[in-house]
């Protein structure tokens, strides 16, 4: 265990038993001075953002990660706003539920409560500092934050300013800590401090995610990663095929709910296709297709042929994989045999088998004629999205506030014991 | 990975599948088929048990190990009716929460349904076999099952008759398979199974519980450890401290529920001390007492000298360690020390004292004027108990059929897409 994340994790186990005994109003109350100090330190915060980018452009980073990590003063309202609506979201502890008498007159109820101290770990983007450490805060949850190295500096500079919101209302200034070593070893060190936290939650790519479930010994939310399946039964309405499937290639190809695998039944593939590849083809979508497809594609498109990892990979760009299903049936197997369990999604006119497609798949989200897009806290109305997890405890889907909550049993009684 | 272990995790994986999509009466059909089979093949079973108590008794096992590892006529029968009563529990499975529609009419809802594939290690109690497959058919999830090996032949001889009462009943005969080999190095490829079982539950010692942590890619249910406090408050009733304190050390002292250490507020530990000590000494129980508690009741009682130690102990056995505090708040700082977060009792009849305790802790369960042997799953109503999670995600405290589900979010609309 490293000493720095020892420390860390003792403050932080502090700061979560000061944190869960406030009120909703006094967490509110933080972020909004927050939000003040982002807006009146903007300075700071966009000189140490630029050495960043200084060192980043030195280091060759590519363009792409350079713009994710680039704060500019639009962007550092954007983060102040976001963390002033946090404060206004419903506070998501202390509700009492599932509560029963028992017969000997015990009382008995769960109540909501935070869950303790939370581990984060992310990539690029110095936003996650604020907006994490403002869903903790108003969940009364402690952080440790451990972000990019590329980075370093504007976390650094966002943390202070966090630190600063937080005692300025009277929190705990350990509220949401950033772990400053940028030592690679530190996050194996964080992964496996079960003593102090509580949860990880991976911000980042298969990889990272996949580092945490290898090491970790502290509970971890796995998630963002999704081959997405669109289904264009034999009885889907035409009309909403090419706005669905595109909306869901095209809208924001380079995030987890969009669109990989387009199946589509045999009975309309020859009619249907042609249609949809135009128009995924003139949003610039390059397509994958298996022998069925491309015999009915290749004479009038220029399309691939698809390779067997084709199937199984998630694009994140606009690329798209095509096959033609004999059936339902056929288009399930294929589903569960390469679904990541994110989200899913049939057109149908058809009773029957929309109402198959959503009792027999087990994805986190499973739509009938929608884009799957829509998996996401905001657009699910939740208010906020700390993640998305594809795992099956604990939380499925978007995880809002409610979802960085625990509970604990309280058992009232008047000298009850136990026969 | 082990390849036995690769050929389960796959059959259960097309079990699951299976299980998913059946309802309940088919499930509890089951069930009553499995209970029908034990009691027609309790003469093999017994014989399997019989070959595994003499091999043990020729390693020489301890008798309280025998005891447990052993079934009677009646022991079988207990384990029958139990697997009947788990079929007569409410369907934990298909109910729709949290349901709104979106403004742009996507009807958007959370459903339960089953985690997929449990795994599930025990120590010697062969009719945690019979039990945990149960618990698991009903709730539809697909279970593997590793037992201790001082159990193998019988754990054989149960699962065998799971097996072909789910066949009977048109079950795959895979929804509950057992590991057979017993190398403890199948273990630790159980844990890091991650491509097949979906949540492990470890019923054991907290050796077996730190191992499944450290080791798992999948995630753990942890518990069933508990240095369990009582705090007697100045303002306790009297009439309440005997009967609690003695019903939490007494009634099981082996359990995970009873109370290990008794704090008690100064203004009345020369009071009320010596009556408690009578009643738990007369009860068999050895006191281990702090320097103050010690002055009280050693001119009196025969007690010991607490250890720094003792009050981090699960005792498991008649004994307790005793401590006298000088407030509430010295109360609550000793148990946030100490406290394991399983249970903890605040025996008082000042509102203030007993609020400040169920607001200000955060164990999976807090008790006011009640005995903590209650935090199980069968006195709270839950109807099974399948484990008793410390742990913060996904559930807290006795663990019920509800707990063995997981939900997803099932979107219908009419053609919508993200604007």
């Amino acid at each position: 265990m490293s000493e720095e994340i020892t420390i860390l994790g003792k403050q932080a186990k502090a700061a979560a038993r000061q944190l869960s005994q406030l009120s909703n109003p006094q967490r509110n109350e933080a972020l909004f001075s927050i939000a003040e100090m982002i807006r009146r330190r903007k300075n700071d915060i966009l000189t140490a953002n630029m050495e960043d980018i200084q060192t980043g452009k030195e280091l060759g980073l590519s363009e792409s990660l350079l713009d994710r990590l680039k704060l500019t003063p639009e962007r550092l309202e954007s983060i102040a706003a976001g963390v002033e609506k946090v404060a206004t979201l419903p506070d998501p502890i202390g509700e009492e539920f599932d509560s029963r008498v028992l017969d000997n007159g015990l009382r008995i109820s769960k109540r909501r409560i935070p869950i303790g101290v939370i581990g984060v770990i992310y990539e690029a983007r110095p936003n996650v500092t604020a907006d994490i450490a403002a869903l903790c805060i108003k969940s009364g949850n402690a952080a440790i934050l451990r972000g990019g190295k590329e980075a370093r500096r504007s976390n650094r500079a966002l943390a202070d300013v966090v630190a600063a919101g937080c005692a300025a209302a009277g929190l705990p200034a350990n509220s949401a800590q950033l772990v400053h070593s940028t030592d690679r070893s530190l996050v194996r060190a964080l992964l496996r401090a079960d003593d102090y936290i509580d949860m990880i939650i991976p911000r980042g790519g298969a990889g990272l995610h996949r580092f945490a479930v290898e090491n970790a010994t502290i509970p971890v939310i796995t998630g963002g990663m999704g081959v997405v399946h669109i289904y264009v039964d034999k009885a889907a309405d035409p009309a909403n095929v090419v706005p669905i499937v595109l909306n869901a290639k095209v809208q924001r190809p380079s995030v987890c709910n969009a669109m990989d695998t387009l199946l589509v039944h045999r009975a309309i593939a020859a009619d249907i296709l042609p249609t949809v590849a135009q128009a995924l083809i003139d949003a610039g979508v390059e397509l994958r297709c298996d022998p069925r497809s491309l015999k009915i594609l290749s004479d009038s498109f220029t399309v691939q042929s698809a390779t067997p990892e084709d199937f199984d990979t998630e694009f994140m760009a606009l690329i798209a994989a095509i096959k033609v299903v004999d059936s339902l049936d056929d288009a399930l197997d294929h589903i569960f045999a390469h679904s990541t369990k994110h989200s899913e999604a049939i057109i149908t006119e058809d009773y029957a088998a929309a109402t198959r497609f959503v009792n027999e798949l087990d994805s986190s989200a499973v739509f009938v004629n929608a884009s799957t897009r829509f998996n996401d806290g905001g657009q699910f109305g939740l208010g906020a999205e700390v993640a998305i997890s594809t795992q099956r405890l604990h939380a499925r889907g978007p995880m809002g506030l409610k979802e960085l909550t625990t509970y604990k049993w309280v058992v009232l009684g008047n000298g009850q014991i136990r026969p």
